[in-house]
């Protein structure tokens, strides 16, 4: 299953929507004769690239999938079927389908074939890795990151704005390796205006092997500006850089065609008292298959997130300096009392060439 | 003389003025037949501690000292004459004396006298264990750790001041033990007024041994209060727990002797502009045989010292909380522009307890 996890990992930058899925298929002599991984919508399953390479050996043997096989005809065959007439004699997966409507069919049928079945083994790993996906599944909501670059004391810019390069090239590889493997880059009109950013994956910059390399270039994630007064001219490097969804209050017809005609697209969402509801906003990425969202913006959109308590996990990128006293805080985040403090778990300190990253969860 | 370190180690708060060393004899046959280590000032040094614990079994044998033994007459006789005394034939040292007057001269006399002799082993961690000790001896100024405690947004106290317990008890323990190892601890009015700190050593609260909690309960450092105008009474506990030295700009003759009847310290020492010189302070407390200054202390003195470059190192113990942007900052560092930023660099990061601490030197 260990394998089988590892095997789902190459997916990593590439099967969102969908999941990510290793499988590994072991003969009765406990020899591995196939595996394979998910690697985009609309390919084959990581079970039948396994099956497929092991052919006739896969008869009698074992699959170690880190997810349960689907049992419904999607874009693809069910696997469940795949399974029963390779002749498989049991199946170990890790996880049940998060679909809470799904879950557990897929083992049921197998088992109604007469075929071994086991789950939960390595649940939690198998878990972690589709995170977002699952959230999706049984909230309706993406998985939250919000990616924040600081100073040793909490600081984002100088007061005057200066902030580029705070942290190291290897921060910026790992922001880099953020972005590919989200469904969603999110961004605000400050963030856009003052840096120039372009909130792309350039996969030459991710600091991985040529495979992840062009498996992420094949599945850029789509960005996402939240502009609510469109401040943000189709002439910024933003839009110049592709597609993008942009989020505004209002905007007129020809507005929405000057960003049809570059290739954009352009929503009106604001709620009753004028301003965007990232719930909202949130609940409609899912709907359209969003796994994982990563917030890359300022202090403003950042806080709001917060303040909204929507936030899944913080990642903190911590350049080893003092921007002092006067620099920009990290948050919008007004607080009165220490018992309104945000209270998180740290699920991981490591350093980061010079700097250090911080992931962090709301408790 | 990693055994020779570590016996060093259990003098960490006790030896102050003088440094931490541990020595261990090894018989001709490679069996440890003595050790020791240094336990208080005006107390035999590590070496004859651990001549008397080897008694004739050192004849012949080799010292590991994880400092250049003395050959001067201290308020001890010199270890390098007992150590020719016991027919010691090598002597392996980990590090030179650090008094630039006196460095090597304890080695020359050992090899006079045909001890075979090198210097040198595990000298970077014989360093480390005695760093303000060298720095007293090489520079006249007693190394700086500035201790502060913070949110993960880098902030110190909400706005209202509110800030007590924001890091749990590991952290606690662990600013005890940086105070025991201090020779002195020092602080400022604001601090000492708004959480009626005591700053005392409390050695049932170190989690260390009985034998460690024992020598830090029989060394306590010195108190050391900034406060210019005498705004802290003497009734507050500051006073009340024990013997302090207090810095002022200037004090009547009536009012030093209402510190003097109080068994405490009294020092006018203002510059010309009004302010303390915290540079000549430190000065006079290195003159004083003080190694190692623990700053406690609110954002002013702590960024005053931060501003005037005399920070050796910080102890950030950081919380893993979000106390939002009002909160109070780190230090008090008004910069300017982004070169300005105060460089560092992390040695140490580590989880204590709920929080974690970063242990970094400025650049
Ligand atoms: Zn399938
Ligand atoms: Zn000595």
């Amino acid at each position: 299953m260990s394998r089988a996890l590892r095997l789902a990992r190459r997916g990593l930058y590439c099967t969102h929507p969908n999941p990510r899925v290793g499988c590994v298929i072991v003969a009765d002599s406990g020899k591995v004769v196939g595996e394979g991984f998910h690697v985009r919508a609309g390919e084959p399953h990581a079970e039948v690239h396994a099956l497929r390479a092991a052919g006739e050996r896969a008869y009698g043997g074992t699959a170690y999938v880190s997810l349960e096989p689907c049992s419904h005809q999607g874009r693809t065959p069910p696997c469940v079927d795949a399974l029963i007439a390779a002749g498989i004699r049991r199946v170990v997966a890790a996880m049940q389908d998060p679909n809470p409507q799904v879950a557990g069919s897929g083992l049921r049928r197998l088992a109604a074939a007469g075929i071994e079945v086991d789950c939960g083994l390595l649940e939690a790993e198998a878990r972690a890795l589709n995170a977002g996906f699952i959230k999706r599944m049984e909230q309706g909501l993406p998985l939250v990151r919000v990616k924040l670059a600081m100073s040793l004391d909490g600081r984002t810019a100088m007061q005057n704005g200066q902030s580029q390069w705070i942290t190291g090239a290897a921060a910026r590889a790992a922001v880099q390796r953020l972005r590919a493997q989200s469904s969603v880059v999110l961004t605000g009109a400050d963030t856009v205006l003052a840096d120039h950013a372009r909130l792309t994956v350039r996969p030459a910059e991710m600091d991985v092997n040529e495979e992840q390399a062009r498996l992420a270039a094949s599945r850029p994630p789509l960005r996402v500006l939240l502009d609510s007064r469109l401040r943000v001219p189709l002439s910024a490097p933003f839009y110049q850089a592709g597609k993008a969804l942009t989020v505004c209050h209002q905007a007129s017809a020809k507005v929405r065609q000057s960003f049809q005609a570059a290739g954009h697209e352009l929503l009106a969402a604001a709620d009753a008292s004028g301003h965007i509801d990232l719930f909202e906003l949130l609940r409609l990425l899912a709907g359209r298959g969003v796994n994982e969202v990563l917030v890359e913006a300022g202090a403003t959109l950042s806080g709001a997130f917060a303040r909204a308590g929507l936030v899944d996990e913080y990642q903190l990128f911590v350049a080893p300096k003092f921007l002092g006293s006067t620099a920009r805080a990290l948050l919008d985040l007004p607080l009165e009392r220490l018992g309104e403090a945000h209270a998180l778990s740290i699920l991981d300190i490591r350093a980061v060439g010079e700097d250090f990253r911080i992931i962090a969860r709301p408790l």
